[in-house]
């Protein structure tokens, strides 16, 4: 009975009715229900989220639009979607080289920590009683490094070897304080542009050059930097290079290769300074560039000028061993303008991963995988100079450079044949570098691609595999690496897999509840999301593969380009910063380059509020620029009178603002138009941190209300997880007039587009598109929550701070406020500095406290000293909002118990905090208060779930005076 | 410098000590490293493995040859080929339907349960107080199922709707004594033969029949069985029907669709009696037909008859509420040959995937999801109609039945281009089932295979879908469901995944320590092992899929069984059984078959030694066979002038020996080939239990010594995990005369290769290949291992058992060794007997402390009451052996002083434990032993990693007393 005379125009409504378009993801990523949303705003004196946000947000600067992204996709489509985009991959072979090697990713540590959210969604390890697991884990790390080059000590990891190389380089001139840098020809060419670019930031000279002809005689050369095998490949002995540097009063980098150095001389015996490189080979994937862990070591005398971050052994509050995050002086909001290296997020992940990848091998294990590789490039050395090529190195560990006998064209078209990816070198000469996985297979395509007429088996019968090897040269390694336990204990699966539970299970992460960690935005990391990283289209392709065959990449780069720049209003986005501070680096150098286009070069004030992040003060540093503080007043804004004298002061020499919106303080500032206004007005351009984005999307724009540059920091709004300390992501958005002058790159170039218009400052990362891997999860977070998702919890991150300001009211005091709408951003300033008149209670207390809770604390005294800075975003439901409140309220009732003597002011729960097992079973127990009190003060904090702190609360000072950055003698058993 | 006159023989040998075959998996898999094997087999006064297997298993039995299986292959190297195998698959989109439904797996489902070892290594929660994470799910799993059927209780999972539909049967039999099942003919035809066989085994009269029509006057109808909706997708009003058989004291089962019963009327307002069916489409892949949960509830009266294990609500030591399995004295090794179901090994891992999907979505998300696809399949009806088809089906749910205007050829071959499954019935029409991840596309591409003229666009605006709905029938579902808070709390993926993590924390698994469970093999499931599954064309095939869409599963089938075969010393497998008792039960119905077929079929004596497990004589009786006990001597060894006793008596009428090797004692008794020769002498057959396979792999095959057929436990011996209690594989292997007997399926016919030689006694799972879906795991494992890795792999699984009954030497008596050997198998029973009169101390408090040591209890009181059996498998290295055997010679020293007076036989740490965090934090505390006595009790047991028992000491008594089997008023917040 159905004719289609009846058909009406309401089928499509219709249909649309019966098949309703499910916005379900948003209802998964979004914590509160909509019941519950209701509940908050009415404590809050609202009826709607955008009754609210129209208060909160400046009238001036609302977007008042949809953002123009697509209509949300559901978590099944998305990934057939995105597993044909990452298909357009096309996996070859590669033999490039070049700082990137395919490698046996172990499948346990694979699936355990990389897709286990117990060790993706830790925040960094800033409360060291709940993160023992990782810090373990990172010292472990330490210890691979330092044991591997010889060193004495390490850091925890740097973003790459190109960043690692320019942090070297930077030590140096620190340490010399000589502006002369002199670069060994034979680097990786990324590693030259990384460096090099740095240095023309800090106006210092490099020359590139033969290292063994150096002349350091002028002694005012900084640093030298060599590798080793270098770029092609050739294992050279550095000690003249070393000892005539050194008596010039120069100090020594090499660039090396971990998995070299299981059957190489450590670096250390030539007696270098610096050690650095990447660690990942060591079973982390090729990405297309990364994320990877870059390492650092030096000596002991340079440790306190060491970039990064380190853990450090020190001893917790009964005296027992315990580890933390050492030196933490370094850290740039304590250090500022003063800071040199503006390194924040790093990459623990990786580096963690790569160190249970040498727990897992051993020595033995490692040994075996690098004489298996070294005997590889040693058969085919012998295969293809059979076949009349040449072999350029003398002695070599995995990579070989070939003066073939054929044409380089030819060479390259037999390659394509089998899928293959070599090295061609502008003079004709072919690398060929070899890896884990390299099988006898591949051994003969490569022997035919070079036109050997000998197999494999025929070139192995017929020389001696040993002439030439590493074994039987002076280059041979004979101290000892990796003999700590550790690394000599879990190399069955059933062993490792208990280790990495272990170690996981001794952290606070996502998995147990919220970490309220202000200006982190630690919100949902889905697996939806996660799930295309592990994809092998994505994991397994070279950086620098041809172009046509990482179409895969083009696409997605592409796709979150422009979802990225209709979220914020910008033109063009660059990927290649891999955090937010390189992100602000390769901002500011952007802005320093467009002035330099102008004729306006002399351009170089940069002006930053005190409340500013301590990246802020330190990429301008490093972009060359001089920083000019900007007061802010009592209610925590923008000193409005002090900037614009500071404008007028520096009018002609401004470069430009950079500031954080919401600020740091919390708080959308009415005046930002007008200030951005101010700036443009004066010839300057504005940097807006975009740290807080998770404020903004969807609400404003920065590109529409004046900002010129900013960064995203996808490790907050765009939901990668943080990874215990990274991998992050800082691409840039720039306003067309900037887009020139975004980064390029020596080997595959993002400008290509631009052609001829464009005119980039330099390169900031070793990859071209900086941790390339993990862009699927912002891309699939905006595709799954289209445009009136990412609103809405943009909307209830600002109610869930507003709710829980609002509950601790009377307890607690917010201590900034939106002047007009008394609102709070997506995150809001305890102050509780009065405590420590009244009770001697200070932040640190609460923090610690907190753990007994089960809670990681807030972030502690930044921005302001003394205070806790709360951001619970939109993923957190009321029921978690409600217990973080009732904890604090709690806390305060206990400090009420101290301030009016019914606790003992010394030892009370607070100040004893956090309580171990150890410690509340104890046999004696003589403290003022229970041990209920003190491990379960809370009715919802329940035996059979509280998660543990593993040690008593950290003694810095100790571990200050007692520096100790590798596995102490006997790690506990697990 | 290389001429290839130079060229020698030794090539290949030189590139092979080049290029090592890396058998690098069986390192990863085997526990104890070389030098650690060595200072145990020192211990026990042996030089080799060899030296030690040749004393420990019977020369006469030993293969003294590598098995025929090929050389070890790579980690990385196997996942590329059985990723080449997988997508020789083929996803076609699937309506055929018949109790498999695609459905949307909740990735974070997926990843923190299905792909995390925290969730799939546990054992069976047979030790309920480290256990109460999955018996909280498995509780879910109970309310959910009772919820929406409506029924009073339900069971934590049988294997799938067909032998659930086959125990409801038996229970009708067992009830109401009457021998006769009446099968409605509108039952999936998988369902109808399961049942068959299983009647047919116990001699029970089937009639299949209009359900409508049946006569149950002659009141000798035990139970009648119809499908509601039914297999065509029709919804009837059963009442009638009902009330009919209910008067005539015939019992009424109803096979059902969670999914539907959002929507429709639950079967209880019919007032069936049993409810079963599938909880597949509950967020399980169909994996070409498993694994998933079959589900069953019943009315409360029939309790205590209910099949498989239950989960109950009880209270522990200190009165609060705790979860157990309920009803244990349903367990076979205690009912014994009175037992009238086999089910051991069930689903819980399905089952808690299935509950989570629940909890994710919630009674609204659920309905919400129904409701989508009811209407799609209004929409595909109506449109289908317009093409001048018929639609058979007066009122359906997702499934409707067409009369089609076309030649049903034709509709397949438009089905075929665009890559769609239908259902094709014999009578010409065609059936569609509709799913959760049906598009508007699919509905569009179903109308043009279909003929219809009309859009889907074009339908919904001309037609009133309300009409014709279940909404506007009789059937639309009143009454509320999944309303426990449990349901609707978690539906944010923050919320889930730390819920999911809450629960996981909770129970110990193999993450933790080891679990030495006599009899279960608790060894290693490595990542790579467990990949595959993941992967989607394995995960997404339908079972009744065309055979040419599954060639990858048939390969994997071929090679498996070529490998098992190979190690068995079996002709033929059979992949159907779901677990090592539905493999008795197959194995025994064909030696039934094999003498029917040779006029034998009075054959009906089974023939089982008394210390067998309780699966064996249960699944004799389901078989149809009479057991007859053979008891046991002293020292643990078949008495074998009884059973020559029993031979002799039973002579004619002897249908087989059932017998377990190693026996169940721990023991290779050295009569074992005399045994079966014995049995054959006499017209019998041998049923080996493949049980303890892992004894016996590459050292002796069941087939070579006198074995007919053995179900081998996939679950045990070969890697797959065992998931709290399922999945599992059972698959039997037999000699070449007992192939043509072996299950067979209506629908894909596993037998078709033997053409007219088969002669299938029936079938035995719905799915023709039983869980398909895990056999990856068990393929993995034999081509990672290869022939000398599964030697060694058994030989340390015999010595790590032997090393630790030498350690124990001395503290505890082992109960039971070989006579010649003095050695015993892979596990040894440690009796604990004597203790409960010098101390008053059973084997349970020794179970219950080793808790307070951190370990999971080895199996209690099987094969023998009262003792404790030990089987560490090969995985376990000896630090792991040492701290077990440290734990219980600990424990030894606390029943010494217990012994000696020095602690109070009432109240000490052993008849205490376990020792929960509540009570040993608790501010009172009044033992006469220290709190850290009771909890640290070992240097080994640390604070920060120790696992904790979430509850005190379970109290059966009161739990068998009050039955609750769904979840309590409120569940304890996380
Ligand atoms: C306001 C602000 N700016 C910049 C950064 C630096 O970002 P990243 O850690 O990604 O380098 C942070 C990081 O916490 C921040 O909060
Ligand atoms: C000796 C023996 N036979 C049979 C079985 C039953 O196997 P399933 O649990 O796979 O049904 C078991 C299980 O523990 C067993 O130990
Ligand atoms: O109840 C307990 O003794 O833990």
């Amino acid at each position: 009975n159905i004719t289609v005379n009846k058909l009406d125009n309401d089928g499509l409504q219709r249909l649309a009715k019966l098949f309703p378009k499910r916005e379900e993801f948003p209802a998964r990523h979004i914590g509160p229900r909509d019941h519950e949303q209701t509940q908050m705003l009415e404590l809050l004196g609202f009826r709607t989220l955008d009754e609210m946000t129209d208060m909160a947000v400046p009238a001036k600067i609302r977007l008042n639009k949809d953002l123009e992204i697509e209509e949300p996709v559901g978590e099944y489509e998305l990934i057939k979607r995105i597993r044909e985009i990452a298909e357009k991959n096309k996996i070859w072979r590669s033999y490039i080289g070049m700082g990137y090697n395919n490698c046996c990713v172990p499948h346990t540590i694979m699936r355990n920590i990389f897709e286990n959210p117990g060790w993706t969604t830790q925040y960094t390890p800033y409360q060291p009683e709940v993160a023992q697991g990782r810090l373990e884990g990172l010292l472990n790390y330490q210890t691979m490094v330092t044991d591997l080059t010889g060193m004495e000590v390490a850091n925890a990891s740097l973003l790459d070897e190109g960043t690692a190389a320019a942090e070297a380089m930077s030590l140096c001139h620190r340490h010399t304080k000589r502006r002369r840098l002199f670069l060994s020809d034979q680097l990786h060419p990324q590693t030259v542009s990384v460096v090099q670019t740095r240095a023309d930031s800090l106006g210092l000279t490099v020359e590139l050059g033969n290292v063994f002809a150096a002349d350091f005689s002028n002694r005012d050369i900084a640093g030298v930097l060599f590798q080793y095998p270098d770029t092609g490949g050739s294992v050279h002995d550095y000690s003249e290079v070393v000892q005539r540097a050194h008596s010039n009063g120069t100090l020594v980098c090499c660039a090396t290769d971990l998995l070299a150095l299981t059957l190489l001389r450590p670096p250390s015996e030539f007696d270098v300074d610096i050690s650095l490189g990447t660690s990942q080979r060591f079973g982390v994937p090729l990405g297309y560039g990364g994320p990877h862990a870059g390492f650092f070591a030096c000596r002991q005398s340079l440790v306190r000028l060491m970039p990064g971050r380190m853990i450090g052994v020190t001893r917790d509050a009964s005296g027992r061993d315990a580890y933390r995050l050492a030196l933490q002086t370094r850290e740039q909001h304590i250090r500022r303008d003063k800071a040199t290296s503006n390194i924040c997020t790093a990459q623990a992940l990786l580096a963690n991963m790569s160190a249970m990848y040498a727990v897992y091998h051993g020595p033995h294990g490692l040994r075996e995988i690098a004489t298996r590789i070294h005997k590889s490039a040693l058969l085919l050395s012998e295969g293809v100079k059979e076949g009349g090529n040449t072999v350029t190195n003398h002695i070599f560990f995995d990579t070989i450079r070939i003066n073939p006998a054929m044409d380089q064209g030819e060479i390259q078209h037999r390659a394509r044949q089998k899928q293959i990816n070599l090295r061609f070198y502008p003079d004709e000469t072919v690398g060929v570098s070899l890896d884990e996985t390299v099988t006898i297979q591949d051994i003969e395509d490569l022997l035919w691609v070079f036109g050997s007429r000998l197999s494999a088996e025929e070139v192995a019968g017929s020389c001696d595999m040993n002439e030439g090897s590493i074994f039987q040269s002076s280059f041979r390694r004979t101290s000892p690496y990796l003999t700590h336990p550790v690394f000599n204990s879990y190399h069955s699966e059933t062993r490792i897999v208990r280790y990495m539970k272990t170690l996981e299970n001794k952290d606070v992460s996502l998995v147990h509840s919220m970490i309220p960690l202000g200006s982190c935005t630690m919100k949902l990391n889905s697996t939806t999301e996660m799930m295309p990283c592990s994809f092998q289209h994505f994991t397994d392709i070279h950086p620098f593969a041809p172009l046509d065959q990482s179409l895969g990449y083009q696409q997605l780069f592409e796709e979150l380009q422009q979802d990225l720049c209709a979220i914020t209003g910008y033109d063009r986005i660059s990927f290649q910063p891999n955090s937010g501070a390189q992100g602000e680096y390769a901002g500011l150098s952007a802005i320093k380059c467009y002035h330099e286009a102008r004729s306006e070069g002399h351009r170089n004030i940069c002006l930053i509020p005190v409340s500013a992040h301590g990246t802020n003060p330190a990429s301008a540093q490093m972009a060359g620029m001089k920083v000019e503080p900007i007061n802010v007043c009592r209610d925590g804004s923008i000193d409005i009178s002090h900037l614009a004298s500071k404008v007028e002061k520096h009018g002609k020499n401004l470069a430009c603002l950079m500031i954080t919106y919401p600020s740091t303080n919390g708080v959308f500032e009415e005046t930002i138009a007008d200030v951005c206004h101010m700036i443009h007005d004066n010839g300057g351009q504005v940097y807006l941190d975009g740290a807080n984005m998770n404020a903004q999307v969807g609400l404003c724009r920065p590109g529409d209300y004046g900002s010129d540059v900013s960064h995203l920091n996808l490790h907050k709004t765009f939901c990668i997880p943080h990874g215990g300390g990274g991998p992050g992501m800082g691409p840039i958005g720039v306003k067309a007039h900037l887009a020139p002058f975004l980064p390029t790159h020596p080997v595959v170039n993002p400008m290509a587009d631009m052609g001829r218009h464009s005119k980039s400052f330099g390169v900031v990362s070793a990859a071209p598109f900086g941790s390339s891997a993990i862009l699927p999860i912002s891309w699939a977070y905006i595709k799954m929550m289209g445009p009136r998702g990412l609103r809405k919890a943009t909307q209830v991150a600002i109610l869930n701070a507003n709710y829980m300001s609002k509950r601790l009211e009377g307890h607690y005091k917010t201590l900034f406020k939106g002047q007009k709408s008394s609102l709070v951003a997506h995150e809001f300033i305890l102050d509780v500095r009065d405590f420590k008149k009244t009770a001697n209670i200070e932040a640190v207390d609460i923090a610690k406290r907190l753990m007994d809770y089960g809670f990681h604390a807030p972030t502690m005294s930044w921005p302001v000293s003394g205070t806790l800075m709360i951001e619970p975003t939109e993923s957190e439901d009321k029921q978690e909002l409600d217990r973080f409140c009732d904890a604090l309220i709690y806390i305060r009732q206990e400090i009420n118990e101290i301030e009016e003597g019914r606790m003992d002011i010394r030892t009370n729960p607070l100040t004893m905090a956090p309580h171990t097992q150890a410690r509340v079973i104890s046999n004696d127990w003589n403290r003022p208060y229970t041990r209920e009190q003190a491990a379960f003060p809370a009715p919802f904090v329940h035996p059979e779930t509280k998660v543990w702190p593993s040690v008593g609360r950290i003694d810095d000072i100790y571990g200050d005076k007692h520096l100790v950055c590798t596995c102490p003698p006997i790690l506990p058993a697990y």
